[in-house]
């Protein structure tokens, strides 16, 4: 079984997608992306306490500085002159957070550090139907970039896997509890750094997710708003 | 007319571009990516050069950071522990100066900035048949990156242009004489940073192309070898 490149933001996807591709049997290297987001710092101690928790030595973790998105702007997630807009779960408009392809600049780092290491597979915890929207989760997005990288690579053998993007977030969030997943280390706030706000896109959508699974999430919100 | 985000390195092969960008009427954006490559510091001049004689307004002009690519290496171009391989134009080999994905990492970032700056084009300076033989400089390469893009941004409207990519090196020499391109600004050498070496895949690539386009290269080198 070859290894896989995990692509680790530090919040409930990403390692619920960790814990899936470590049951797939791959040795996991962890990739972590700053891309000059809000919550980043908070988000680099989540990401420390998970690669802690999978028991991944120093020389498999990554964390790589893409932070020209930020200065490219566009995105409330990178530019706080925009503001992070408070969740409407029923909107189809692609909201403020959505950082212009951001995931190919992020797909592309892991695509190199997979045909250094030789890993065959990139594990990203993309979501689709149940999510806030962006263009570049759609699964035909995903497979438009397994052909770039099918042509674009000397390998020619690395794939993308996108073991949740059908899931709903309640899905995600059992399936996490059913794999033993540590939840309770992961964070998903847009916005803060101390405690989850409650009330972002990122918080309404995992709160929910929790709220239809039937499970209280184990971390700490400002606000723990109720979304059904 | 829309935008066009060119890519430069500072080599011959992006003036060219760049000048073929300009003539098809676009405003251009100057986007250089700084990936860890051992003459980037010369590129850069090369850059700042072919961006005053473009007169691009500074805020046109954007420097990336790429240089995660170094860190995972792979490259005689980004890893001073593999040598820089002499050329040799008759193997059909990917050569040590391949960057694993480099286009991918350079492509996304060009597409970010294009999406927020609502250019509608990026040209690259990719050339196939008479090069390097790199995966990612294929013509179905970027044809399938079309898609990435057409599914993976908001916008949807940004294609990639490659317009010299069945050129010959001596017909890209050709071209940027006939549109007065400042081909004497440009710098190519992978090895070198004060005068070019002459002995690289890329100033051996060049040098032929000079030679059979029947024009002297306005460069100065170290070694001018003839190359048929």
């Amino acid at each position: 079984m070859s290894a896989a490149v995990v692509l680790v933001s530090g919040g409930l996807d990403s390692c619920v997608t960790a814990a899936l591709a470590r049951k797939a049997g791959h040795d996991l290297l962890f990739l972590h992306v700053n891309y000059g987001q809000r919550t980043e710092a908070r988000e680099r101690l989540a990401l420390a306490d998970l690669a802690d928790w999978f028991v991944i030595p120093e020389a498999d973790r990554l964390v790589c500085d893409a932070r020209h998105l930020a200065v490219i702007g566009g995105s409330s997630l990178t530019d706080s002159s925009i503001p992070v807009s408070h969740a409407d779960l029923r909107t189809t408009e692609i909201p403020s957070s959505y950082v212009p392809f951001r995931n190919a600049n992020i797909l592309s780092i892991a695509v190199s550090w997979a045909e250094v290491r030789k890993a065959e597979r990139i594990y990203i915890g993309a979501v689709y139907e149940d999510s806030s929207g962006y263009p570049d989760c759609r699964p035909a997005y995903f497979e438009a970039f397994n052909r770039v990288i099918r042509l674009g690579t000397a390998a020619a053998n690395i794939r993308i896997e996108t073991p949740i993007i059908h899931m709903s977030k309640a899905e995600i969030v059992l399936s996490g509890l059913a794999l033993g997943a540590p939840l309770h280390l992961t964070w998903s706030c847009y916005q803060a750094e101390d405690t989850a706000c409650g009330v972002c896109d990122s918080c309404a959508l995992r709160l929910r997710g929790f709220a239809r699974a039937g499970v209280e999430d184990p971390i700490e919100y400002a606000l723990r708003r109720s979304y059904e």
